[in-house]
């Protein structure tokens, strides 16, 4: 990481406020330590995004607004799952699973924000998906890679992001399932169609 | 493990044969080696039948034919699945996900087997299934723990089974788990729904 913060100006494109509004929106619906956060997985993001080629503005809005959600009572949840005919199964889990999904719904709603990339990109952040485009690649990761982020293996996840998106997210995605069975945690079954598509499928491509 | 071998008279109240007749049958299908195998699950099954008060016919039975199916061709298995309407996403696997599933609607022609117990026994020995009957938990456990077995931790198994089924479930479905994610291998997300229910919520129940 450099140690000078990275911007981006925003052109209206994708939502109606400029970086600062939306940082300023977004500090005021959780607490510091995960703003903190979500402004290390900001500065991930458009590492990422530069070097990987990515749209800068998406990936900021995106990384901005991934933990949207993420402090919503319980309560609320389940009311945008069952009135937004999400899959019903998620009742079935809880915050850490739900907060994608619902924050993808809240923040369209909120700030009339239409881009498929950027909905998908919160959507899928905590659980991935078979076939994330490059902003989702980017998020998922950067969520896992972020600065203030200690745990044994980050450093590793670090390096395979810089050189390999795709081994980066396979990374990611195998420590975090050993970490859930290590911990009897019960884990979402679209989390295996992840591993599925990105430690199998993409690594057997890799070495065809 | 006692060295005198179990055994068991056939009633004909669930299949048309006796004991020695099936398993003459079960011979003329499988590899020397499988069918050592699948008699050393009918001794472990037979035990653990014998302990926990299940019905040891029902068991034998569904030990002797749960690998019926597992040396057809692939070809011959995708036409079950398709003629049989199952969940066409097990097209996506292989025979280690297939002989299970396949195997139930097999032996159920074959043999005119209508029991329920014996059949989702068959068809859930190699994933589990989230609720399952004292048969198919035996089944389940005794492919796991057989005698011929001689992985780390078949030991820990075994007496896990000896005392607590639930535990010993848990016990197989983690490592097994654990096993595919270490080897990258594909995963059947229904496997996810044995961890979540054995693994997790039962344990959880346990400790309340």
């Amino acid at each position: 990481m450099t140690l000078k913060l990275k911007t981006v100006t925003y052109s209206n494109a994708y939502i109606d406020l400029s970086r600062e509004e939306l940082l300023e929106q977004v500090s005021q619906v959780m607490s510091d330590k995960r703003f903190t956060h979500v402004k290390g997985v900001e500065q991930a993001a458009l590492e990422l995004a530069e070097r990987y080629g990515a749209n800068l503005e998406q990936v900021s809005i995106a990384a901005l607004l991934h933990d949207f959600a993420k402090e919503q009572s319980d309560e609320e949840m389940r009311d945008i799952i069952i009135s937004e005919n999400m899959d019903l199964e998620l009742l079935q889990y809880g915050n850490n699973i739900w907060h994608g999904p619902v924050g993808a719904v809240v923040v369209r709603n909120q700030f009339s924000i239409q881009d498929q990339d950027i909905l998908d990109a919160i959507r899928h952040h905590t659980v991935g998906s078979p076939n994330m485009g490059i902003v989702e690649q980017i998020i998922y990761l950067a969520d896992y890679i972020e600065p203030n982020r200690t745990f044994k293996g980050v450093d590793k996840a670090r390096k395979l992001a810089e050189n390999d998106m795709t081994k980066g997210i396979a990374y990611a995605t195998l420590k975090t399932l050993k970490h859930l069975l290590n911990e009897n945690v019960k884990i979402y079954p679209k989390a295996i169609e992840t591993y599925n598509a990105w430690v199998v499928q993409k690594q057997e491509e890799l070495h065809d």
